[in-house]
Formats: structure tokens, sequence, C-alpha cells
């Protein structure tokens, strides 16, 4: 077997790393090897954990160290054992801007605790007693002997010299050394022998909305589009006729407007309505089959507008508090510029045709797919540059399409350079596909990735993927979750009626820091082509107008609101890491927590934020709730108070709690709770 | 908070080491990053796992690759997708001489395999049929292009010829493309493209008997020591009187014989019988109170004999076909020559005496700990010239008592220059504490490891251990099973009789590749000394000669001599890493596996042992075996033969089978597997 490639074989393993005085070992979060940086985000707690141990019966102890990208020391923290026995530590730390931060583990002796565990038990049984309290005196001296606070080093001498003072009873002598104020000051500096780093890990901070935002989806041609009686013919919406729906987005409280791509489109096999291979005159075909004589990526379908008009429609959002996400198909019809500028950029069969894309034996022929290999540096330019021509527009995320479907090492280097000269720039990875590509794209760089939420239902599957999401994948992978798309209607929102779009907005929204909802949803359109789980007439392949005043019949569009009110007052939902399903005694209720400690939050207060949810949109449920009261904050509590946000209702709860949701009334309970 | 070490403080991270064009992630085995090797075994296939996948449809595979220390690529294997959906892939590979070997992952396209699935699907369909034929033809008639072994390519060329001939009906040109004689040229030299390799990652790859062997642990001053009546006082067996039992332990077929410390002992606070605080005149004190003005560490007891007579041991163990392994225990009698010699290898309290070993309040006053901190470099070295010394007389194999007690950066240096200048040299860690520990003492560098084992009594708990053993931590750690030790007498050994000391030597004996047995397991030395799980007259604190004409009576020493003789004849016993636990229907039988295959089997052979222990020392038992018989190389078949090899009675078996198992007639099947 020879190697086909020039990619260069590496060299041999070098010498083992030393192994610290202290060991520290398997660091979590760390990505490959520590080769590429773990995910963190502006404002999140994120845990850092691991394996601290020493030799015979010395205390050990460690502190988790967070270093910002110019290499100064951001902060620090102790860390505490979490799994007796098996010497697992933890502690939470927080960036607070964005850039490659690392952290590292501080493996180290603990001479106080262990001076503190063997005095006590010889004093106590009158074994070497002075001589416990006098080495006690000394190491106190020996801690008050460094760079300290004001008053640190007297309180520090003060014990010391209680210690020493041989006038005292012998316990009178120990409490000298174990007093509160003693601990306090050493809880803050604490005197560490043996400090033993590990190696840096890399932390890729990003700006919030990487991590956090209420994402609205729109075709922007479908507003204002309307049917021509005099010719007989559809006319396009418009950025102008769209602007309106904007007011409408904004209120509702949504963060990122997101359009669905804005480029001329091919007429050469054009799709027609409801996916037909053939396109009726006046289809106007899939905003995804892209390029045409008027132009490709780069270009604005004329019929959209222009690029005034499209900064127009940016400047509009922006003062409306959103910013606009632009979607990106790396695909293009036959009729695009770059098929006859640049054929090598795709992929020539035998009989020198140009390959369409397929799924044998089918073909799609209104689409080419891009051949990555053949130019990969030019490819990379032209998009490159492409996507420039967007972010000088305005747009600051990209939705990417099927991303799944291009090589990672494209993505890798493109997410690089953008995170280098446009770190505001947020790439959404719209992969539904298998676990090890889904978490590659976000190793790579995609900023956040569409998920499987969609298809997570029963309590069961929902504990266990907040669970995922939350604790293991979220430094790899940020969570959207996305109750429909235009291409995603699934059989529980098919036949659960008003009350599955009420009861998933919810679980979306609550669930996941980002979510998104996609137009239409307020009208609860359920309806899907047969045989297929999207919608019928779906708005890929026609204008879809849509009647908005009815929308508030759904009460849909009320509760989009209340959720992203909630969502702005609550900082506990705006973070991913710290998350806690509840026990329920009824299969079909679903409840959970979330919180953000008071040091961590931006209002410096704690936030906890307790949401239960009926998952039967038919049938009203009971149930007990067994709460985990040290992840509410609320260890050592009997009761406390929960205020439902949804509708301003006040109760005293217990660690077993009651409800009982009715899906046609209030299918769920989205809770603030606050210490009585 | 300051950094108080002169550890520095690692540079910030660097930029992302780019992913390949095939991405392969999650590589196994690595540790520590990849920082510290992993194990590996003269004669040891290994499981190499990665996650493998790519963009879009086309066909990924990936090849494991072994290269050996001189940088050479010794074997590579075609892994298999063993965790559908998961895009996990495995191969086994086998490293044959002892060094620093390396493996790598290489990720690659595969565009025969590609065609394969669009041609077949697209022929038949009617699709593109010219089209595919002809590029099938391209495609061998590339792969022909390239170096390979005669005969290979023209079988391409020929297959190429049959696709391009448009005389043939197109389902013969697709079947000339299909050929087994393709796939087989193809599955030798796979057409590989896109080569994306891992880095490399390390193995360490140490001798046999650093994973195979059988130990036999003995007291030498045991052996042929009497009680004089004239003097009336106990007489120390020698080297040359322990020096016959040579021939009985090399009988019973063990490879290793291991003698507990043979040097001076202190008589300063020396120990006395059962552990009592005072010896009495005539105790000989613990061999682990080492040190006297005869000597340390490096020196013999001079009532064991002399150098000269330790090498004439050594020698006849030698002749036997036995090494020799010493214990090596670093802790120091209050006579030992380094306490004047060198006090500041000791911790001085703050009144000026040293610190005797404690676990606050109880003293042991017969020791003093050394400390690693005041001085390592001159404490390094001693160590280390103490252990040549044993080395340039014959020893090869140590047995550490308490390492777990030691810095591991220590153990790390001194197996690393052990490595280097003595790669024969074994290491066997004594250390019974938390998980972290054991196994970063394998990590950093020991050979083989003390387990758990002796507390592992249920079905449930062995069948989750020797599954952890074989399967989770062999790249850490070689296990040891040890049913006693002259430290280790379980409830289970105490209440259990014969048939106890019978079940649990067949399970160390099968289920780890190394297995020990103390001296006395022979005769059921089974009284415990109140209130401790440790053997009353403890051979640790007095003499114990044994009356061996007696041992024929419990039927272990024949036991013990033929698990000895089925281990040497079957090489599967000799392997760690493929071991399969069979469901049974009774909560106290046992059944599992162990497999070589043929292509890493030193007979050329495939061998697969199939074990089967009544766990219950008491009651006879009976139960269901539900096989798994692909673990047993049998898929696809209905029947085979077993042969047990404690009796030689052969049964023909199905995947279902059935046994009765009488503690009191033979606890256990230790069966060969052959296909009929």
């Amino acid at each position: 077997m020879s190697i086909d490639s020039t990619t260069p074989v590496p060299a041999a393993p070098q010498i083992s790393r030393p192994i610290g005085r202290i060991p520290v070992t398997e660091v979590f979060p760390v990505l490959e090897d520590g080769d590429w940086p773990a995910k963190g985000t502006v404002g999140e707690p994120f845990p850092v954990r691991a394996t601290v141990f020493r030799e015979g019966h010395d205390a050990v102890a460690a502190t988790a160290v967070l270093v910002a990208p110019d290499g100064t020391e951001h902060s620090w923290a102790l860390m505490k054992d979490v799994a007796k026995g098996l010497d697992r530590y933890e502690a939470w730390l927080c960036p607070d801007a964005p850039g490659l931060w690392s952290f590292r583990v501080e493996g180290w002796s603990d001479p106080y605790a262990t001076w503190v565990h063997d005095a006590t038990i010889k004093v106590d049984a009158g074994v070497d007693v002075d001589l416990m309290l006098t080495e006690g005196s000394r190491l106190l001296t020996r801690a008050a002997d460094r760079d300290l606070p004001a008053g640190a080093a007297e309180t520090l001498r003060d014990a010391a010299a209680v210690l020493a003072d041989t006038s005292l009873e012998p316990a009178d002598r120990l409490a000298g050394g174990l007093s509160d104020d003693v601990a306090a000051v050493l809880a803050a500096d604490p005197l560490r022998d043996m400090v033993s780093p590990t190696v840096s890990y890399p932390l890729q901070v990003d700006r919030r909305l990487a991590q956090t935002g209420a994402w609205y989806e729109m075709f922007p041609r479908s507003e204002g589009a309307h049917f021509d009686l005099t010719t007989g013919r559809w006319v396009s919406g418009t950025f102008r006729t769209a602007m309106p729906r904007i007011d409408a987005i904004a209120d509702m409280g949504f963060d990122v407007l997101y359009l669905t791509p804005v480029h001329p489109i091919g007429t050469t096999n054009r799709k027609g309505r409801n996916n037909s291979l053939n396109a009726r005159p006046g289809d106007p075909g899939s905003p995804y089959g892209i390029g045409s004589p008027e132009g490709g990526h780069d270009a604005i379908h004329p019929e959209l507008g222009t690029f005034e008009d499209f900064d127009a429609f940016v400047a509009r959002a922006r003062e409306r508090g959103m910013e606009v996400a632009l979607d990106i198909a790396l695909q293009c019809s036959p009729d695009h510029p770059w098929v006859t500028e640049h054929p090598e950029w795709f992929t020539t069969r035998a009989d020198g045709t140009i390959a369409y894309a397929e799924n044998p034996p089918k073909k799609y022929q209104d689409i080419y797919p891009l051949n990555f290999d053949n130019d990969p540096e030019g490819i990379y330019v032209a998009i490159r540059d492409m996507l420039e021509v967007w972010v000088s527009h305005g747009v600051t995320l990209f939705r990417v399409d099927n991303p799944h479907t291009k090589p990672l090492e494209f993505w890798q280097r493109l997410l690089a350079e953008f995170r280098e000269n446009h770190p505001e720039v947020v790439f959404l990875a719209e992969a539904f596909t298998r676990p090890a590509m889904m978490r590659t794209l976000g190793a790579v760089g995609y900023h956040q990735s569409y998920t499987y939420f969609a298809w997570r239902n029963t309590k069961k599957e929902l504990a266990e993927y907040l669970t995922e999401v939350a604790r293991e994948t979220s430094h790899v992978l940020r969570p959207a979750f996305w109750p429909t798309t235009h291409d995603i209607l699934t059989p529980f929102m098919q036949q659960g009626g008003t009350a599955a779009f009420a009861l998933r907005a919810v679980l979306a929204a609550t669930g996941s820091p980002t979510y998104g909802i996609y137009s239409g949803y307020e009208l609860v359109e359920n309806i899907a082509r047969p045989g297929v789980e999207e919608q019928i007439d779906n708005e890929k392949y026609e204008f879809k107008p849509r009647d908005w005043g009815s929308a508030d019949a759904t009460g849909i569009a009320l509760l989009l609101g209340t959720l992203n009110r909630i969502r702005h007052e609550h900082p506990a939902l705006g973070q991913l890491h710290d998350l806690t399903v509840h026990p329920t005694s009824n299969d079909q209720v679903l409840a959970f927590s979330k919180r953000i400690e008071a040091r961590f939050s931006p209002t410096g207060r704690a936030d906890t934020v307790l949401v239960v949810v009926n998952l039967d949109p038919f049938l009203t449920h009971e149930s007990l709730i067994h709460l985990d009261m040290e992840a509410l904050g609320l260890r050592g509590t009997d009761s406390f108070r929960v205020r439902d946000e949804l509708n301003g209702e006040e109760h005293q709860w217990g660690a077993t709690a009651w409800v009982r949701l009715d899906p046609r009334a209030q299918t769920a309970h989205v809770m603030a709770v606050e210490p009585l």
C-alpha cells in the first residue's frame, strides 16, 4: 500500500510530556487533544473539570485559571471534588470578551489543609500536641510572609502567635489556627505548594449572539406578493414591501431576522409548485436554485429589489434591534455564471457534461454541486469574496445550507478567516445528519448548529437531549432549537394542532439559548404535502403572502412575544451549560430548570427559571415534580416562591410540587424561582 | 493569587491543527492528548478506533497503520465500521518487538466503492448506463496504473476492458467490474484518494513478560527455616535452603519467581508476630522494615546468604525457565544507613526528630518514609543505582511496594530510564488505591499493576471487571490478578474452603494474562488474624516453613500446574484485549471467552478458550449459557466442539449450552473451542 496523497506523514512521537509534581489528567473541555479550541461565549459560565490527585495522604487542591487572549490571567476558581473517590474536580469560569482565550488547571499541595486534618486529630488524641501547634504557627507565619492584601497578613500573624502561645491551653491554641478569619484569608489567597500547571487549552470565545438569540425566518418575496388579475400572474414581494413585516417581528421580541436566499434563480429545470419537476409559467422557482444570467451568489434577484433596497431593509431591522441573517446555499443552477466562467468548479463526467446533484438513481437536474477538489483555492476565494459582499451590506449572520456536503477543511479555513477579520459574523450550520459530522462542523468553527430537537418529542427523549446539548456537547456545538422550518414539519406538529405549536415553542425558547421560528408558525400552518414531512404548498416553490390579521386567533404570536420577553428578562435562559431535568411522576410532563449564579449574572443577582411542560397536545395532565433543590440554588431550604412568567401567578412551592396543565388553556409553566 | 512554583506557565495555544480532507477524529488508544504512549505488548493484537466520515455521499474508508520504532511502516489494516450511524471504525494491529512504536489512522476517499454503489443502482435502473460503465473502466485503468504485484494490474486491465466493451450487454460489462478478482486486488491494494493521515500516536511496546506470566510469591527465609531446640530460637532459611523449592514451583509451570524483600531488617521498633508493636527476641522482623547497620536496599540480609548465594538462586531459577522478581519497598527502618548518611532524605519535624510514617493519630515507628521533595536528584540517583545492583545480579522484574505513596514524576523518570537502558526489566505496581492513581501509575510507565480482582466476587462484578481490564483500561494498565497475597485474604477466601481457592485460581489464571499465587495457596491457608483481612501468623513477621508433602490433599497444586500448562498451550489466554463475557441463566455461573485470530497467533492457528466457573464454593449450580458465536469465531455455524482442558472431556455444543458444576468435584470448565 502506498500513500496516494501529498499530505506529509507526521514525524515519530516525541518523548513523553513530564507529569507534574501534583498530577492533573483528563482535563475538560478539550477537543481533539487540545488541537482545536473548545467553544466559549461572552458571559457564559462553563465548567472546567480535571482528575487531580497525589501520592500519599497530604491534602491536594486544584485551581482552574482563565487566561485572556492577550495572555493575562483573567480569573481563577478553586476546584471542588465532584465525584468522591474518583478524584474528579470542577470549577466554573466565565470569559467576558470575544477572542482566543485559554485555560489551564493547576494542581497543588495544600499544606494548611494537611495541617488542619492532622492537627485536629492529633491534638484531640494528645499526640505530638506542642509539635503540631508549633508547626501550625510556622505554617501560618510562612503564609503571612507573602504579598497579601492589607489586614490579611496580620490575621495570619495573629493566628500564628496564638498557636505559639504556650501559656494557653492546647485547644485554645489550636482554635486560633482554625478560625474563620484564617480560613477566609487562605480561601482568597491559598498557600499553594508544588503548583503544577497543565498545558494551556484553547477556548474560542464568541459574542453573545453566537449562542443566545431568537431567530425568525422569512421568505422576503412572500411579503407583499400578490396575484395580478390583469396579467394572470404573481407579482413578487420586494424588500420594500416586506419592510412592514420587520416591525411585527420586532414587536414579538426576536433578535435575528433570517432571510432565505435572495439571489437570482435559475430557469433551466426550475422546480414548480410542490416540488414538481417542471415549473409552470409564473412559478418563481426555489430560491435554493441559485444563479441566472442576472447573477449568482453575490447578486440580488431583480424582483426583490436592489442592493439599495436591501441596505434599507437591513437598516430598518437594525433600528428595531434585530440583526439580519442570510441563507447561503453553495450550489448552482445550470444558469449560474460560474458554470460558464469556471466549469472546472464542477464535476465533468466522462461524456463531457457537468454532473447534476444526484442520489442514485435520482438526479436533481436543477442543481449542480460544486466540486471543491478541482480548484480548492479558486472556489475558496470566490466564496469568501461573495460572503464579504454581504458582510459589507450589513449581514452579520449566515445560515449555511447543507454544510455537510462540503469539505470540512473548507469550513475550517473559512470560519477561521472570518473570525479573524469579522469576529462579529456568526455562522449557523444547517446540517441534519449523523452525530460525527454535526459535532465536527461545530468543532471546526461553526458558531451554532441546527439540532435533532424537532424529532425529540417524548419526555425521555427530551430529558436526554436537553442534558446532552447543555452538558455533554456544549463545548463543541451550540444548539439551535427549531420546532419547524420550511423543510421540516414533523408528524407531531402535523397532528397536534395549536397546542403542539404552543408547547414546542415553549420547549424551544426555554430549552436552548438560541431558537428559531419559521414564519407562518403564528398561523399554525400544519398541513403536510402527502408523504413528505414538510408543508404542502411549500413556500420554497411559490409566493406565500399570509393573512397576519388572522394570526391573533391562535394565540401563538402572543405566546412568542411573551417567551421572548421572558428570555430577555431572565439571564438563566440565555445561558447554556447549567440545565437540570427534574423527575416527574407523569410521563407526559417534563420539568427542567436553568440557572445562573449571581457572580456570573449580568444583573448581579442569581437567576433561576423552572419550566414545566405538558407534552401531550390533546389531554390535560397532572404530575408531581420532585425538585433537585441544589440545582435550584435552594439547598437547605424547604420552600420557595415561583412566579409563572406566562400568566403572572405566584405560588409557594416545596421540594415536591404538583401541577395540572391543560393544553387548551395553558400547556406550560415558565416560572421564576425565588427564595422566600 | 500568585503561582508559588518555578514551573513555567505554558505558552498561549497555537492556531488550530488543520482538519484532513477526510476527517478522522477521536482516535483510540490515546493517552493524555497523545503526550504519553499507550501500552502495547510484543505479539499482542490491539484495537485502533477512530471516527471517520466525509462530506456528501461518496464512500469513505480508513486504514490503521502501525509504525516500528525505526519509523518504517510495519503493517496496516483496513478499518471496519463497528457502530453503524456513528461513523466509528476499528482495526486490529500487532507489534512484534519492544520499543517506542507509533500508529496513525488514514482516512481516505474510496472511488471504487463509490462507483460500485452508484453503478449497481444506475445500471439496474437504466440511468446513465454507458456513462457509468465507461467511468468504471477509466477508474480500473487508473487503479491498474499503479505499482502493483504481478498479475494484479492485469486483472484490473482485463476488467476495465470488459467494462468498456460495448459489444457486451450492460449487465455483463458491469459484472466484469464487480468480480471477486477485482475486489481481491483492490482489497490488497486499495485505490485511495484524498488520503488524510492523523498525527502519529505513540505506543510503548514491552516484551511479552510485561503482560503475560504466572507469578509465584515466596519469602525465601521461610524455606528451610527451623526451630533450633538447643538454642530455643528460629534459624532462618537461606537462598541455599530455599533452592529445592525452585524445582517444585517450576514443576507447577510458573514463569516468575517473586521474592519478598531480601535486605537487612531494622531492629529499632521492630514489629513482632501478628503485627505486634514489640518484637520478642528471635522474631525476624518484617522484611519491609528495611535497613540495618548491615546495609540498606542494596544489601542482602546476612541470614539469607551472600550475593553469591543470591546469584546461584537466580541462576537455578533461570535454568528452570523462571525469571526472578524482587520486591522493592522504598522506606527505611530507623537503622537504615541512609538515615545517618542522608538525613535530608527524610522529613525533619519542628523538634528536630525525623518523622515516622503515620496515619494520624497512628504512628508506624518502625518506618521512616522518604521525603522525595527535599533532594529529588539525590534520592533518584540512589534508588536508580540500587536497582541497577539488582539488575546486575539477574533480577529482571521488580514488584514495587506502595508506589502510590511516592511522587508520580519520580516513577515517570525512573521507568523511562530503565526502559531505555534495560528494556527487559519489568515493574509491577503494588498500589491498591483509587482508580486515578492506579491508572496513572500505568500511564507513566509501570509495566503491570495489581488490581481490584481480589475484591470482585459476584458474577456482575466479575463480568464488569473482566470487560474493564480487557477493553477499557488495557491501553493504560496491564492487569495482574492475585487471589491472595501476604497482605490480602478476603472474606470470600476465608470462608469458601478449598473450592474458593480452586475457583479463584481458575478465574485469575484465565481472566488475566498475568496472575500470581502467594506461597501456601496450595495448602489453602485461609485463617485470618481476627479483625484483619490477612492471614493469622502472617509470614511478614515470622518464619513459616510449610509441609509441602501435605499439599497434594487439596488438589490445588495439581490445579495450578494444569492451569499453567493450559496457559502455555493456549495463546488466547496469553492475550489481553479480546475477552467476551457470555450471558448465563444462573447468577452463580460466569462464562467468558478469549480469542486470538490466526493471523496474530504464534501457532498460525486461531485459538479460542471458553471459561465457565461456578462462583459458589458451596453448592452445585446448573446454567444455560447463551454464547456469542461471533466472539467465538463461529459466526454462521450451528455447533462446535469443546474440549475441557481440565479433564480432557469433549462435547459438541451449540449456541445455547448447558453446564452443571459441582464445587466439590470440578468447579469450572476451561474449554478449547474448535470448529467441527
